[in-house]
């Protein structure tokens, strides 16, 4: 306890607020509104830093607990108690509430909540409508308008922006980034403390799977280097057997950690309540969307299931439209044009025609799925739905759908209409070896590269303003603005960097999985790159680029789904390539009315198992109804429960104790 | 709320108690331990009406809702309040809970656990030590000791049993059971009501399956019947695609229905909360068990998390080692029998001997399942789990092993080995017209039978006793008494008669689906026997049978996963059929290496899709800290909140009245 009273009374600022530089440093008068701010923010307690950089002045911004706690009380902010039940907090009955491991009050997700209610919400003019001068610009708000928003209106507000906590950081490059010998162990406490738990459980992800490869690795290579003589024969399937029971188990055992990660963290894990704070209360608006409609048609209790009814079969009728349309311009468009390259690979037998045909080819794509991703946002956002844990996974469905032809199509053209192995396993280690290098490679690079390129452009914009001589070194925290922020390459709408660092791991376990059997090596390839890939993945967040923005979701959502998807193609392309291998006489012949039924099993087995998420088990006015009753217990329990928790929280402590 | 008011103050008697018939009826005296028990029972506040029979003396007993409600605080009995939580019943909130539809407080599951309360932990001797005259026997019981436990023990109290309602039983006879009309619709919620939620969900289950089984009935009709000219060789490929997604829908819309029948009966649905009351009380246990251990290990919390580990994984290994056993059993004893027994069918000529081999075949069959039950009812107990929502269900699966052997080797044999679809389609209308016609004949006659001769033996006793003459009818009470109760046909440890339905069912929609393509006319069979089934099940459970004692399940539990079973192997046994029937003269060829490589794949799809159970998602200890959570927080907070519910309940109503 004594840790944490100090690490409390240590306010670390941690929001950085970029304003422009102002050109003339004697103009300085009460009217500036860079000084009103700052005497706004001290007003309200906040603890403020004035940086002058090079190019921006920058605001650092902290705020000791009490000013937080003010602010999530304002909010109604659920927070663990410690009875276990998620309650609104209350600053009175501060005991009840369960501290962080590290021994504060506020996970870093709930502190960027209070911050940004603090900013936007409460810092507000006081005194009757006025005139700021800012830079060139006169600006003038009026009594109660909040003074941030204004000036990001006005453009004043370059950017709002999390600051890295430099002990921590320091600590966390120590102790994870370059702790190269630890292979697969990670910190993975510490990184939920400090990057909050979306970006934890995808180190934590990432951790568990290079550790259970392993097994395939060790495999691989018995298969790759030993001859079994006779036995031959069956190691290929026996191999392809193994591989898919690990692949089974490593994601139900997968999903037994993450719960526990869940359990370790106090996150609430019955389902429905709070997944995520944000889907939450966007699920709850969408929930009264319909009762708009009742006050229309009537009060009937009748009414507003069918109200809910309607809603939820329209809703599902616009997303499947949409499905389809995206499935149906993947096969129709993208299809032809992978064939088409596969093709012209196969059958060009010039080095260089080929060489300069992949450049084409690569330029060109990366275009196209540009293209596509926009197209993808676009449909997502006409969908009714405002549920935004279900947006996020409908796009990245929809994304990886063109990574997914983009990265297979050619493979399985060599694979299965040419029956050329060679040139298949040749296709595989080169993709392997370029996704393993050049991509993390330029991961790494690209960002380095954009923040030296704004450094470069900030001095010079220094040396203009002074005339030549550059004194002093650039601000530590201007030089974090300058780096760029975590977010997806393909579009800024996915909503931050793990999908790209998702997608290199789904698509890496489809190419090493659905071709296992042409080509076992590829696990221990898999196995090395992932071990570097956790070391620099974490130097690139803590090194390279700003400190994410933290999200509040507990598992890694739609990519299970679409690993789960790539164990099922496994099986059935490594069953094609198993028939490929043995058969290459063709003596394996096979009757078309027999082809047509056993396609038709596979088609119809592959509805079975699709086809019951068209239709969820449980009707929305169901959840609605339960959602409402859930919050509705809450709300009215929780004051009184407070009390009565923080009162008895000695007895609860003396109770642990004993345990 | 005046019907309600009305309906409470006349208390319907409910329970029976049955005790011997004393020879002599001028015996009477203080010490007669009939009369101390109806003393007590009326002390307590019962009311108690005493039948003299033919056989025995039943007592009547009912208790107002008063006296119910001293029981239900007394055992803690969580009940729906108007927040939408499930709270502790207290006796001073009564406004606080949510009242049944038909007015009263008390579900009937509620009731029964109320006076089980009452009769056995409540009904005490107050006074000192005394001897009580018993017919023949001279009982002994001391201060404080349960008499009706003690009279049990004693085998004086014969059963104890609840009794119909006959006011709402004759209203259910006319508006359900009698009411052929209606065809699928049911009066479902006062079915609920009356016999408790898991016999209305079976027939809610029945209804609806029976009211889609009309399309499948409509389309096989029109494929038997209608010659498609050149389309004929798509018209059974077709019905088949048609039918797995109609399986499929159908119960994807059960669980919409299941759950939306749920929220409407007020049940939490919350996973994990109060599935089952029982299941959830042993849980309890259950959890707590390894607790034990820790108190001799250590103390540290890590040991507690290793201890509920061990205890997780020895409990699965024991279970998969009895799975194991059972398969293996039903595969190495079972299969040849049956194998051997259609092996015979086929190749004897003589009409005569048929018929024998089957008389014989079907009276050992009988003999042979009832050991399979009882030594799958051996296995279950020795698993650790005491869950008893999980044994029910393992138990299910175990013996429906036996049932789907029985049911379908034969038919397989028919249909792959010997490629003769007449035999099997003969076999096939023989067991429809057998299972559809003798069993719901059999169903109904047994019990009739065997009351009937119980009453005979009443009767005859009573004859004896007056010599010769006899006076009066036998009391309605009595002939209840004499009724066979509501029990699975297998083995007693099933827990109640819906076992023997569900298997009906079960058993009709595999071989309805299972062997689809070779006699579509199969399903108009089944829909038309479904609608006598609903009404004469009605029957039984109204008329033939005593009242069953209501059990709290939500869902249908194993059943589901066993319908899901069938409709997988229904989609492999209807392409065999298709292959079958389509390749009469053997021209489609298959190599031996391509069988090998199909086989395998359709080894592994099972495993991606059936090895995920053999891992839970959580583990245990994970579930354990949940519970404990939840259950502290609402133990915490019942008190409290039940008495701002009751206080503001005024104001829920007027916010009721206003939507």
């Amino acid at each position: 306890m004594d840790v944490a009273a100090i690490s409390e009374e240590e306010t670390v600022l941690e929001i950085g607020v970029v304003l422009p530089k102002r050109k003339n440093n004697t103009d300085i008068d009460n009217g500036d509104c860079i000084e009103v701010l700052t005497g706004e923010f001290q007003n309200m307690g906040l603890i403020v830093e004035r940086v002058v950089g090079f190019q921006s002045e920058i605001l650092k911004l902290g705020a000791p607990t009490k000013i937080l706690g003010k602010a999530a009380t304002e909010l109604q902010l659920k927070k663990r108690t410690h009875i276990g039940m998620d309650l609104q907090f209350h600053m009175d009955e501060i005991d009840a509430f369960i501290r962080q491991p590290d021994g504060s009050l506020f996970s870093w997700h709930e502190r960027l909540r209070c911050y940004q209610h603090i900013l936007y919400d409460t810092v507000k003019v006081n005194k009757p409508a006025m005139k700021f001068k800012c830079g060139d610009k006169e600006v003038c708000w009026e009594m109660g308008e909040s003074i941030l928003r204004k000036l990001e209106t006005e453009g004043i507000v370059k950017e709002i922006f999390p600051l890295h906590d430099d002990v921590m950081r320091k600590q966390l490059v120590k102790s994870w980034a370059l702790n190269w010998w630890d292979f697969t162990e990670q910190p993975i406490d510490e990184i939920c403390s400090y990057f909050g738990m979306k970006i934890a459980i995808y180190f934590a992800f990432l951790g568990m799977y290079t550790r259970w490869l392993f097994f395939p690795a060790a495999f691989g290579l018995i298969v790759h280097l030993i001859d079994f003589g006779w036995l031959q024969f069956f190691v290929l399937p026996a191999f392809f057997v193994c591989l898919v029971t690990w692949a089974v188990l490593f994601f139900q055992f997968w999903k037994r950690k993450n719960s526990a990660l869940l359990a370790r963290w106090q996150v609430d894990q019955t389902p429905g309540a709070g997944r995520d704070y944000k889907a939450f209360e966007l699920e709850w608006s969408l929930f009264q969307f319909p009762s708009d409609h009742i006050k229309k048609y009537g009060s009937e209790k009748i009414t507003e299931k069918e109200a809910f009814q309607r809603d939820e079969w329209f809703g599902r009728f616009m997303r499947y439209r949409n499905d389809f349309v995206v499935i149906l311009s993947i096969i129709c468009l993208q299809l032809p044009f992978e064939l088409a390259y596969a093709h012209f690979y196969a059958v060009i037998e010039s080095d260089l025609l080929k060489f300069g045909l992949t450049v084409v080819y690569l330029l060109s794509i990366q275009y196209l799925t540009r293209i596509g991703g926009k197209i993808a946002v676009k449909l997502v956002n006409r969908e009714a739905s405002k549920n935004v844990e279900y947006r996020a996974d409908s796009l990245v469905y929809k994304v990886f759908g063109l990574y997914f032809m983009q990265s297979y199509v050619g493979l399985f053209y060599h694979a299965v209409l040419h029956r050329n192995l060679m040139t298949l396993r040749r296709v595989l280690i080169q993709r392997l070896i370029f996704s393993e290098v050049v991509e993390n490679l330029l991961e790494n690079s690209i960002p380095y590269f954009k923040y030296k390129l704004k450094k470069f452009r900030a001095v010079r914009f220094k040396r203009k303003c002074d005339r030549g001589t550059v004194t002093g070194k650039l601000p530590r925290v201007e030089k974090e603005f300058l780096k760029p922020t975590y977010s997806a390459s393909i579009c800024e709408e996915l909503e931050d960097g793990l999908f790209d660092d998702f997608l290199e791991l789904a698509l890496q376990f489809g190419m090493i999985m659905m071709f296992a059997c042409a080509f076992p090596l590829a696990f221990t390839f898999a196995a090395l790159n992932n071990i570097t890939e956790i070391r620099t993945d974490a130097l690139k967040l803590l090194v390279m680029l700003r400190r994410p923005v933290p999200r509040h979701d507990a598992t890694i959502g739609a990519w299970l789904n679409i690993f789960q998807f790539l164990i099922v193609m496994s099986i059935c392309t490594n069953c094609i390539l198993l028939v490929c291998l043995y058969d290459r006489e063709g003596e394996w012949n096979i009757s078309p009315g027999l082809v047509a039924i056993l396609v038709m099993e596979h088609a119809l087995l592959l509805i079975k198992f699709g086809f019951s998420h068209f239709v969820p088990e449980e009707p929305t006015w169901v959840r609605a109804n339960r959602m409402k009753n859930t919050t509705q217990a809450h709300d009215m329990c929780s004051r009184e429960l407070l009390r009565s928790i923080s009162g008895g929280k000695k007895m609860f402590k003396e109770i642990e104790k004993e345990e």
